[in-house]
């Protein structure tokens, strides 16, 4: 008998967020399991990492016939854990992260701790897909996320993800049959135009509480913004390298400076 | 007379380090100042922000004659705070983050808080650099670093940054009249091979502390790691788009799936 193949399953929002527990069902369905996920929610960890103090790794009983481990660091910490030390020696077919509790599309990628970590996991050459749905709710509808999520892993186990290792996938607030299919595009481009609420605390100290609301700069038909506003999956493939190749000729000028 | 451009310093190893102090004194001479950076070291933040506590700004008077704030969250949180909170209606003409105490060169941006903020700063559309310089040693020699910040700070205050409005630039371990000068290239390809250190704490519970050894996986003469290894100093043009284009008509086969 072919053994399973080995995925890593993690996220940012913590082993008792309802997306976890919809991923490690599919996953389940798919391979052998070890989840390895943060003991605390770390959303807009970006791609931090612990360096000044120790980490704590400790087996937990949480999800029925699955190893899993919770971790005092962010999420890229648990996956460098996982690859790193509980997971050595062996091979790991797949990582995959989420599924997020809110969108990672467009710039949102760099924020996103669900993110970071998946792109740490294809750093280190392993196949690795995260997912995000746009409902925040805790009871939210997992069914469409659910379908797509173990469509695509299906799909990676079996093709790889092309030239690249390392894809960024948006499920839209729908009901299963009224999603239309996938789209593979690019990120649109969008920033977050912030606002500070600005307070006293109890002891009369001015402190800043950041919020803030998404705007879109581009969202052409290729996007990942316009799949998931007409009914679409996205499926951004996405990258370590971000030299802007353009940019460079242009710049050459600062070579020609005197010492 | 014109009013001097406005130039936003800060960085991810706190206020008391070295290269703030360098990078500084070469701002003072190019412009007015601020300094928004963040009160204990933060190293390896990436692209954090804080999402689920409140952040304290605190004027404080650290250097002569210059406006600065320490921040309590990341290098991210300070841009943030200081775009729309402090300088909310003014013209920012330039974003320098640094100078950081260790490379940020290749992979290195990814984990960067310094690279971070000047990504942040840079998706607000202000021109950004990220200077850092691979001496870690408190007394280190920043006459190299001050020397190449003032005549790249000076290009860009004077001829923006092509297409781009970010660069990461690294500065090679010489003494200033060794070093050949600039180089515009790409960010070389390569990964941290990490390890852990597996200890018991005082009350017998095992931690693991990260550490790790970067292997350069390509390093051809147009990449900052050759040029660092060269002698001169790295130019890399840097963007927001993770999408990897190439692997996007490879991937069209998921949007054949039936649905």
């Amino acid at each position: 008998m072919t053994p399973k193949p080995l995925i890593l399953v993690t996220n940012d929002d913590g082993m008792f967020a309802p997306g976890i527990k919809a991923l490690l069902q599919v996953a389940k369905e798919l391979g052998d399991v070890v989840v390895v996920a943060p003991d605390s929610p770390q959303s807009g960890q970006g791609h931090a990492i612990t360096l000044e103090k120790p980490l704590r790794l400790n087996k937990v009983d949480v999800f029925e016939g699955v190893e899993a481990y919770e971790c005092s660091g962010t999420p890229v910490d648990c996956v460098k854990l996982a690859r790193n030390v509980l997971l050595k020696n062996r091979d790991v077919a797949l990582c995959v992260s989420g599924i997020n509790h809110g969108s990672n599309a467009s710039i949102n990628i760099i924020y996103s701790g669900t993110m970071s970590a998946a792109m740490e996991a294809s750093l280190e050459g392993i196949p690795s897909i995260g997912f995000s749905y746009l409902d925040y709710a805790f009871d939210a509808d997992f069914s469409g996320p659910k379908h797509y999520a173990r469509k695509i892993m299906k799909y990676t186990l079996e093709h790889q993800l092309a030239t690249t290792n390392l894809i960024n996938v948006n499920i839209p607030i729908l009901p299963l049959e009224e999603i239309k299919g996938i789209k593979v595009c690019r990120q649109a481009e969008g920033t977050w135009d912030e606002e500070f609420v600005e307070a006293k605390d109890p002891r009369g100290r001015t402190y800043y509480w950041m919020t803030g609301s998404f705007s879109v700069k581009n969202d052409d038909e290729d996007t990942d913004i316009w799949a998931l506003d007409h009914g679409y999956v996205s499926v951004v493939p996405s990258m370590h390298d971000l030299t802007d190749h353009k940019a460079i000729a242009p710049l050459k000028t600062l070579e020609t400076f005197e010492k």
